[in-house]
């Protein structure tokens, strides 16, 4: 058992970026001694770490939904892990968890602080950490009590490639939407129709992108799901519909630069008696179990395909694969594997 | 009377602003023979003319609430007239009505768009023009169905010393809201505290401008009442309390140039689960007269303050008075005095 590994190597915040994200400057690695779990707490060997572009967010120095993150600690994220020693009642040996683990290879975790991750029968665990944790959880909450989608409606998402917008533009259909997803490049976009199941793919990198979304918009825009921001919601805000909505769930596209530029056709909003709404998953944590058990069973009957992207390499690969997301390579759930999964160690 | 003149003069719009609104080149006066009432139509005098800032985005030819102005057709707009001639069964010679005249003289009207302006005792007829129609309403439905104030919410709102800005700022302190007021200069922003009674009052200009307003709410913002956009709302944006709603009822700062500029913060809104509402008034014209007879009853008890602010000179200065808005002179609603009141001619 890899309990008996004296060493637990770290990833370190060190600088804030002032602009484009670099990761030699941003992290460093760190070796650590083994964290020995207090009581109530429970000694957890990382298996996959989560890789989300809002943890860019949380490296300016303002306030936001979580504090800043402090120069010189390790790197803030969460983890799917198994528990190698518990000193608590209710979790054992062998269980499998998620928690703010850290970018690290063990933590030493309160128990009030982590939950069980039940991994449904003939599913893959970083299928289940991406579909029932924060991407599936996000995209549930985000298109159906932000969205408040109905059948029939013209829905589109931005960034529906990534590991939110895929799983958000497979909700909307499931209820009978017409979706229009919006990713970068052909790859992305022949993914989106072939395993997703979208009614039309857009390229935002196309030179005819506005004219394509405006083709595939007759109607007008009901609900616009956006992950991106940018051009990408300047264009959309054109093409809304009288009291549309658009659910603001990121903007990967302003993360990564000194400072964002807002959307330009904003006042389209009062144009068309729009909404734009803003929400964080923590807003929903009393519902997560709700959101798990329908994300499980549209899961388990196939109707949500789960695509995950995993950085091999162990945790000092975890910066590199943040930066994959910035790049706009991953389809899919970035994550990254620290450890083997159980069996097979 | 003035329905033996045998002129009629318009005002047309003759050229799209490609930027700033240049009035000598967008406009042109033109004189034209009195209009003739066909039946069922009206033939009206008009008296005073609202100068409205949404006017500016109607000049863009473009997708919007309304569709965009015709060159070299009258310009659109709203006024209080008196019916002077009357071929339909339901309004009398005298009658006071508000329609969308058009910047003219002398309009015919169908009886069926026009309504009647019931001017409340000792309530003058700008102040009653002003308050019970487009601004006054504007501010009701704005400040009540979208803001959704509660008493004890920090309620701020921009442009507060204009049209709409000084009756919302009212709505809110009769609400129980502790009330922070926006405005240009020191003359405006007295007005605030002296006559309007706001809590706080702001000039945007101030250098401390944003160490004023994080001094002025503690407690952060519930409700931002958007009249200007630009830095106003960039700054704001920064201030927003948790689950905050902007209500977005204008954005005069930005529409008066070639190219809007977004808000550079608006990413805030997603982690402060905030939301940005827009509407447009004809959205509740079902309830149009529930929100007059409120706004009635608060101007007649005192309780709401309504400021026009009347350019003299006839038709021919609507213009002017246009400009006058962008420039940011005007204290409280932009009128034109095209006609002489009843009873003063």
């Amino acid at each position: 058992m890899s309990a008996s590994k004296e060493e637990n190597t770290q990833v370190l915040f060190v600088k804030r970026p002032a602009d484009r994200l670099d990761v030699a400057e941003t992290f460093a690695i760190a070796r650590q001694p083994m964290p020995t779990p207090a009581d109530g707490q429970l000694l957890l060997r990382i298996i996959y770490l989560s890789i989300d572009p809002g943890t860019r967010s949380w490296m300016e120095d303002r306030r936001s939904y979580v504090s800043p993150l402090v120069l010189n600690e390790m790197m803030r994220g969460s983890g799917v892990a198994e528990v190698i020693e518990s000193r608590c009642a209710d979790y054992s040996v062998g269980d499998i968890v998620i928690a703010s683990t850290g970018w690290q290879e063990y933590a030493a975790v309160d128990a009030t602080l982590v939950s069980r991750l039940s991994v449904p029968e003939g599913i893959a665990l970083p299928v289940a950490f991406a579909g029932l944790h924060i991407a599936g959880l996000t995209a549930y909450f985000g298109m159906l009590d932000i969205g408040q989608i109905k059948a029939g409606q013209t829905v589109v998402v931005s960034g529906a490639a990534g590991a939110t917008g895929s799983i958000a533009v497979q909700i909307a259909k499931l209820h009978g939407c017409r979706v229009i997803g919006i990713a970068g490049g052909p790859d992305k976009c022949r993914h989106l129709t072939e395993v997703l199941g979208v009614d039309v793919a857009l390229d935002y990198r196309a030179t005819t992108f506005e004219e394509d979304l405006a083709t595939a918009t007759p109607a007008f825009v009901d609900v616009f799901y956006d992950n991106v921001g940018g051009d990408v919601l300047d264009a959309v805000l054109l093409r809304l519909a009288k009291c549309s909505r658009i659910v603001l769930c990121g903007g990967i596209s302003q993360y990564d630069r000194a400072e964002a530029r807002g959307p330009k056709n904003y006042l389209e909003i009062i144009k068309q008696s729009a909404s734009m709404v803003g929400f964080v998953l923590y807003d929903y944590k009393s519902r997560y179990p709700e959101a798990a058990a329908a994300l499980a069973q549209w899961i388990a009957e196939g109707k949500i395909k789960v695509c995950v992207d995993v950085q091999e390499g162990g945790v000092s690969k975890a910066p590199d694969a943040l930066a994959r997301l910035f790049s706009g390579k991953n389809i899919g759930k970035q994550l990254v594997r620290v450890g083997a999964e159980p069996g097979n160690q």
